[in-house]
């Protein structure tokens, strides 16, 4: 037995495994995740988990690294984040996200850290020791609501997509507040004295690592772009540079201590666009298929490690400050969301009316990013403290008001999300009105953001597409293409419900079909009639050859060929037979 | 800059763009890659790659990590090889196939040893200190035919699917023999004494480690098959499981020191048919998608490695022995090949040609397989004479042998692989033949390969499918599955060529669609014709709801819900129209 030599693919593997398994678990049983979130189940494994390895081996299980979490397992949540997102009311909105991201997050961070900082001075509390740059600093890491979180939830509540966009962009977007605050003050805790030029060079430094953050995400996601011109005839490796570029952004972002996060939405938004008109249907499909895979596994061993940390020795218990803690969080949110949202709806008509404003308040779940955060501060006396904090507030946060979210949206009676996809009228008539808005903007001389969105239109049209698609000269209408995506849907449907062309001759096929093969010993082959069937079905059905791939070329897929030829020889068969 | 920090996944990450970037580069000019193959492309990317790193750092690149190899990107190409392995050529020529891997292996392994020592015992050659026993185990690591080099240059030359079985077969299942041979030799290199005992356990050793491997694969195989039958309501994760699971049966059996490759073919080939019945299409398309990508890379990644590799200070160079070992190399292996065909031609109505025997003795391709044991070899002085003489053979058998075999197989008109795949009245009578020859077999009461085959097909249809399989109570003929595949191509095929049900309608559709809606300032609106038109067609072409999941939900892909229902309203628009 060789184990050391394996250890660690297997052991990841393991982990892997148990949490796919998990899912699988949950799923059988239908009415548990419908009462429960699945996240606040796996937690819970995680707890059992955790407990079982305490037993066994009698001292605190492995936390999870804050290193595996930033650079393995949050890239592919938020890359699937951004890849589906729906682009239209992420901009629309992108006006008042921005303002819960980053005036929300900065009023959260000074709130919960002064009114903390005022706890510690009740000398009956005995946390006269914590300083204020400590409980900023804490301050900052819990303040950020977490989009992991918030994802597993709210894709489980539907509501209606405004309030889904604003809760889970404010928690996409303030990741470049938090990675500004939450760094400047732990270097502000390493100082001796802090000049008033530090505290500007922080705010100036917002503004750097937000913007650099998009524009690494975007030069990354355009030169994805541009490779996958040149991929067509390697299409097996296509999906590959999707992966590749993101995780270069994030990485990248991250070396220069940017937001990694915003990057690699920008990054992902960016090239989709352009890489889905590239890359074949085939290569597509994987892509989205292995994002969604990777990032539900990303997901589920977070929150199956995030409770294995919670056992364990690392944690100080103090009750007023973990009580307060948990207090202020909601307090200074609920009071933030008020604020922000009276400002916000004085310049729009479409108001964010105020069980919009609870669900928004109320819905601020914090995650696995506290707990990896404040596993990396530097280590002082209270730090335990701080991590049993981060713990409880966490807990609380997806067990309480994960837990009891969606019994309030259906009590309140939040606005859901339509069912059903807007039709091609309304497609037609949305983008109708935006010509219209931005020939009324024009004329008006007022460049708001039809203006803006027409421009860049214009940009993408006459530049961007010519540099990055491969197939330029057809430029094809997204009506065209989701016209295209129907018709190809419908044929397969057809096809499965054997409707396609030989209609009232199906159910016979079927029939003879089954009775004749599933016979290990084709008895019934003797049988005239089924035999002049099949001969009939059969030479109506089949085209004369049907080619495959070679059985070993690694560079296509089996049937990836010439579908073009194929197509030819079809028409020119339903001609003869018409 | 924080460049530790992200350090080992960034070079990861940008090992592998190199990787595909270079690939797409060959592809990018036709002509290169019908006249070399691709692995000495990439072989000589990496020599490029390693004098540039030589020539900056002045010193040796850093080598390929054996362990990285086996552990990390050898697996995926096997994987890839035991999925899309044609079961029944396999199985048909099995017995010829063990003769080659195991007595073919066996015999080059001695053959080369013993005659290298021979060499050694010259005295003006300067060897004498290399015993019998490093030349033995020399011999071990250097017979061993390597299946990603043959697969590198098999896959383009196209010779028939026998041949191809033979070569890649052998090149597969010697894994056996090798590790059996290769450890046991290094242990008796490290023992003082050898008893005849240590011998006879050797020999008893191949047994456990070949039959160990397929019983571990196997086992891993069915349960993965099993598990496919929980993963109804959770498709996304439905590829993962069959990526680890023979992740798992490669790593548990390297941690029993078994046959990993054999291991994970015997748990590809187990599970492919129950897994292929269970998971979506979807699901089905991912899995071959990733599988064909990850082995690409893979292979790419080895020989770029390989290349890198080569340059340095290494080696310890010395003429005779070098150029001996590959002169031996060649001549054990045709002598092994005719020999064994000669027993092999006995027993056999087909004949294997002496073109077919020698394109299968010159196809013994050596790679990196030889490459990692001879670094994994113990420290001993001549080592590095070792590794100069397995570079040279690697090189010379891909750059030499690998380039010379294609216009070889057009000289010798080798027999080729057909073009098309069979008919279905082929199919048909294939299997109307195998049940005739198990019912003769039966008669006779000579227990053959057909006889074998209808009792695991009986085994299989009366008790696992019942067990692995999520419908059982629908069981499918294969021609039946194969019916309603071509179905599902053709339907897509006649949507792209728009010819799906209303035919003559279709050319004015598609124009204009075009002028009415790429026109960003919807001025032909206007045209009633052009409207009315568009009217008639989406009436007739859109039916009324279509859904698409909830946007952010994690579980299922935008699309892939209830195609039943879609289908039903599809059949009654239909009806009505007719």
């Amino acid at each position: 037995l060789d184990y050391q030599h394996v250890q660690v693919p297997f052991e990841i593997t393991l982990w892997i495994m148990l949490a796919s398994l998990a899912k699988i678990g949950f799923h059988l049983y239908n009415k548990l995740p419908s009462v429960v979130p699945e996240s606040c189940l796996l937690i819970f494994v995680g707890l059992i988990m955790g407990g079982i390895i305490y037993g066994l081996n009698d001292r605190s299980p492995p936390v999870m690294d804050s290193d595996i979490f930033f650079l393995y397992l949050l890239p592919p949540i938020v890359l699937d984040a951004g890849y589906f997102m729906p682009s239209r009311p992420f901009f629309e909105n992108m006006g008042t996200i921005l303002l819960y991201a980053v005036v929300g997050t900065v009023w959260n961070v000074f709130g919960i850290g002064f009114s903390l900082y005022g706890i510690c001075q009740v000398r009956a509390f005995r946390l006269q020791d914590v300083s204020l740059l400590h409980n900023l600093l804490f301050g900052s890491l819990i303040a950020a609501v977490d989009p992991v979180a918030v994802l597993a939830v709210f894709e489980e509540i539907h509501v209606n997509e405004k309030l889904h966009i604003l809760v889970f962009g404010e928690s996409l977007l303030n990741d470049a507040v938090t990675v500004v605050l939450y760094k400047l003050f732990r270097s502000f805790c390493e100082m001796p004295t802090i000049k008033s030029v530090d505290v500007f060079a922080g705010v100036g430094k917002f503004f750097v690592v937000g913007l650099g953050g998009v524009l690494v995400g975007l030069s990354f996601g355009l030169t994805a772009a541009f490779t996958t011109r040149f991929t067509k005839d390697i299409r097996v490796i296509e999906p590959l540079f999707v992966f590749l570029y993101s995780y270069l952004s994030y990485l990248t972002a991250e070396m220069f201590h940017l937001s990694g996060i915003v990057a690699i939405i920008a990054c992902a938004m960016g090239m989709k666009r352009y890489v889905e008109a590239n890359i074949s249907l085939k290569s597509h499909t994987t892509v989205k298929y292995f994002m969604k895979m990777w990032s539900s596994v990303s997901d589920t061993l977070i929150f199956i490690f995030l409770g294995v940390s919670t056992i364990g020795e690392n944690h100080e218990w103090n009750w007023p400050y973990i009580c307060f803690t948990v207090i202020f969080c909601l307090v200074w949110r609920a009071l933030g969301v008020l604020v922000l949202t009276f400002f916000v709806n004085r310049f729009h008509v479409n108001t964010i009316t105020s069980k919009d404003q609870f669900i928004i308040a109320y819905g601020g779940l914090r995650g696995a990013i506290c707990f990896s955060l404040v596993f990396l501060l530097p280590d002082f006396h209270r730090k335990k403290l701080f991590i049993a904090a981060t713990t409880v507030v966490i807990l609380f946060t997806v067990f309480v008001q994960g837990m009891t979210i969606r019994p309030l949206v259906d009590l309140l009676a939040v606005k859901r999300k339509r069912e059903s996809a807007p039709t091609v009228g309304e497609q037609i008539h949305i983008r109708f009105l935006d010509h219209l808005l931005a020939g009324i903007e024009d004329i008006s001389g007022h460049w708001g953001q039809y203006y803006w969105k027409d421009k860049l239109e214009y940009f993408n049209s006459k530049y961007l597409q010519k540099l990055l698609l491969r197939e330029y000269d057809q430029p094809k209408s997204s009506i065209v293409l989701l016209y295209e995506k129907l018709e190809r849907k419908h044929a397969i449907e057809l096809a499965q419900a054997g409707q396609l062309g030989h209609g009232p001759a199906h159910p016979s096929l079927l029939n003879s079909n089954r009775t004749v093969l599933t016979d290990q010993k084709l008895e019934d082959t003797q049988n005239p009639d089924v035999l002049d069937n099949m001969q009939e079905i059969l030479a109506r059905n089949l085209y004369r050859i049907r080619r495959t791939g070679p059985a070993y070329n690694r560079h296509t897929l089996p049937g990836d060929s010439e579908p073009g030829e194929h197509a030819k020889e079809i028409l020119i068969l339903r001609h003869q037979g018409l």
